[in-house]
């Protein structure tokens, strides 16, 4: 399979969701993204919102949701359903031709239900970049579709699985990769990881594994970036061409946010 | 494009998505049938139930749901999200390579707000079965994939709507029709059209055209069943080779159930 450009795996997460304005300017940017491109989106808030208004408790362990089965229910609904199917309509009123999918759909991303041991996280979901359907992916690019993944995935036995959207995005790059050089973008709140935390304009456009240690040693990179950068790297390691962190804002812009090569 | 067998279209309703048992048993014959085929679910009672833990008021106008914004997202959620992805799942499972779909999903199935007047059902949509994606379709029956539909479709303006579902079913099985030869199975509670609604034995093989004027005339046809009959006599003008109204647990039975020619 050939493209003329790079696949672009793009994956935003609940600030893009949650903000209507914030959305309407994502989608208008990622439509004009050339193909063969990729959405991969979150939603968190507005599923524990649901679940509130259900009065489903909800529990998180370390940032991620333990998924009983009402909340296997709810996070369906919210993400396969209420965000997956409104990202996707005014993608189509964008003109990008983007088709939904959970990852049952098509089989295109199994799960295996996480260990209850040590934790028990319920009905989540670890996956396995290379079990992902990169065949039905490589048609789906080739014909001009921009497949739009919700984080729910299925477990091959009927049962769907609630995984983390960060994690569907890096594997389904990984598997992208395997059709052709892929870069894969996180949309998060900041410009890009910053060397002074207090200035927006401090970026740091590149990090190698070379720069790294350092960069951590100093303690510039720290806490909630550090899991971040190491996915970065790992997906890098698996064949990724590059990974960049950027505001959503910026997503039409290839020179902005930092990338990790 | 060319297929060894007719394309069967199979609608099921709240009955069989309400009870697990019967869901199941669906699951498995529906996998077992030949492909292509395509499958449309509702799922009302599931919507009506959600709407009312989240204490938004259900209006029904000829049992039609009047949709306003909150009750597009209820019936999104229920339709696009839990019962597409549970049933999907299911059908995975069961060996059956099936890809959930709502209207705005490759723009498969757009559809066109319906006029306020003289009634005002609110984001509710109607279906031109001229504008179904009838390439994509056939790409993906060719493919050996089942689509599953829920009936949220889509006005291409960035605003989802919500259609009937037996409405989607017979433009979807006319869609299909240009494809190639397309039969249309309605499964519904009763064995199919019954000469004596007392009986369950006295289904109705067949119903022509020309049959079907008297059994209106005697009362045999009446009610209910008369705009089901009418829209199947429709589809079939409109180049379906067959429309059956049977049981869902028949839906494996060829010789079950009703079948209008």
């Amino acid at each position: 399979m050939a493209f003329d450009k790079n696949i672009t795996v793009v994956k935003i997460g609940g600030n893009v969701i949650d903000n209507e304005a914030a959305l309407a300017r994502f989608v208008k940017d990622f439509a004009q993204l050339p193909s063969p491109k990729v959405l991969i989106h979150g939603g968190g808030k507005l599923a524990t919102r649901l679940a509130e208004k259900l009065e489903i408790p909800t529990t998180m362990i370390e940032g991620r949701r333990v998924t009983d089965a009402a909340t296997l229910d709810v996070v369906t609904m919210v993400y396969a359903g209420l965000i997956n199917k409104q990202v996707v309509a005014k993608l189509q009123a964008a003109g990008c031709n983007a088709l939904g999918f959970s990852g049952a759909d098509g089989n295109i991303i199994p799960a295996i239900k996480r260990n209850p041991e040590p934790l028990d996280y319920g009905f989540v979901g670890d996956i396995d970049a290379s079990k992902i359907n990169t065949q039905l992916l490589g048609t789906l690019l080739e014909s001009g579709v921009t497949p739009v993944f919700c984080a729910i995935t299925h477990d091959g036995n009927g049962s769907l699985l609630n995984s983390n959207a960060d994690s569907v995005a890096s594997a389904v790059a990984v598997a992208s990769a395997s059709i052709a050089p892929t870069d894969l973008v996180f949309c998060f709140e900041k410009q890009g990881v910053l060397r002074d935390v207090e200035d927006d304009s401090s970026v740091i456009s590149l990090i190698t594994k070379t720069d790294y240690p350092a960069l951590r040693n100093e303690g510039i990179i720290s806490k909630g970036m550090i899991p971040k950068i190491d996915n970065a790297f790992r997906a890098i390691e698996s064949g990724v061409a590059s990974v960049t962190i950027k505001q959503s804002e910026c997503v039409a812009n290839p020179t902005a946010g930092t990338t990790i090569k």
